[in-house]
């Protein structure tokens, strides 16, 4: 259980006795439940969104924008920015951002198969939506080299959160939103 | 004691035993000081930022551009602009945001002196740098409409804070990312 994120060798103690007070039929749904979503959930073939299906559920939505493609990092930031109900075409998981020093390059990461996908689909824009550590940030300049000769490449912006402070933005957040400034419509 | 921001009464009782408990001459000597300060800074007659001198050593500064002037709220706004070393035109303290709620209209504002400045010195570029809360995308929508006739206005970036996640990310600011991305250089 300690091997679970966030769960330290207090809260896996916890876990553990309550499982074992529970009915068997109880524990025994849990982890029925845990096989089946390790058997079932894989990845989308095309995006590499987490999906039950061989296809997920946003590739095979009809009515989603095919000319537009968001890379992301990770399948969780899919779902959050699917909560945000802007962003109406397909996804491009990478499954990590470029780290060497996790001895992370681009081979280990889904950007083959997005470069193939790009020059076959040959979508209006591509949109990095990496976050902006240092690796999401050489990982948004790589892909974009890739990426360039076959589309307009587009990246998220970087700013003051909404609800945020002037006062208490770092330094380097602040110089971006400066830079970034945008005509007033 | 208990008045000054961020002081509660356990805190002030410290405050206050740890001053009876110093030599007469430094409690003095603090004394003047808070009273120095109260006498000499002031607002600047310019940009209404604090200063000892009725001209800030902003505006005094003959290097900085005066072709861009950037409105905050706040004179410490303009600490932290400072602080990022990338703007280097002048500033325009607005002494507030716009606040219904708390009795802040536009002529509890320097908003007057600001559009007085705009259309004497022409500058090419306003930057209203006002933190993006719920009053200051009021004040920056007032302000734009205002001085727009003038000059060009940009108003600074929305987005991902630098070092953010996505899936960290609120809706809004992850939304307004997304609007407000860029193509790749």
């Amino acid at each position: 259980m300690q091997r679970l994120p966030g769960v330290g060798p207090k809260t896996a103690q916890r876990l553990a006795l309550h499982i074992i007070k529970r009915p068997e039929t109880e524990v025994e749904a849990l982890a029925q439940a845990l096989m089946a979503a390790k058997k079932q959930i894989g990845l989308c073939k095309e995006c590499f969104h987490l999906s039950a299906e061989p296809i997920c559920e946003i590739c095979r939505n009809p009515n989603r924008d095919t000319r537009t493609i968001c890379v992301v990092g990770d399948s969780r930031d899919v779902i959050a920015l699917e909560k945000t109900r802007e962003f109406k075409g397909k996804y491009h998981v990478l499954g990590g951002v470029i780290s060497p020093i996790d001895g992370i390059g681009p081979e280990q990461l889904n950007i083959q198969p997005l470069v193939r996908r790009v020059s076959q689909l040959q979508p209006k824009e591509v949109i990095l939506a990496i976050s902006p550590s240092i690796e999401g940030e050489t990982t948004t300049l790589y892909i974009g080299q890739l990426l360039k000769p076959f589309t307009k490449v587009t990246r998220i912006a970087f700013g003051l959160p909404v609800g945020g402070d002037l006062e208490y933005a770092d330094e380097i957040t602040l110089a971006r939103a400066l830079e970034g400034r945008r005509e007033l419509e």
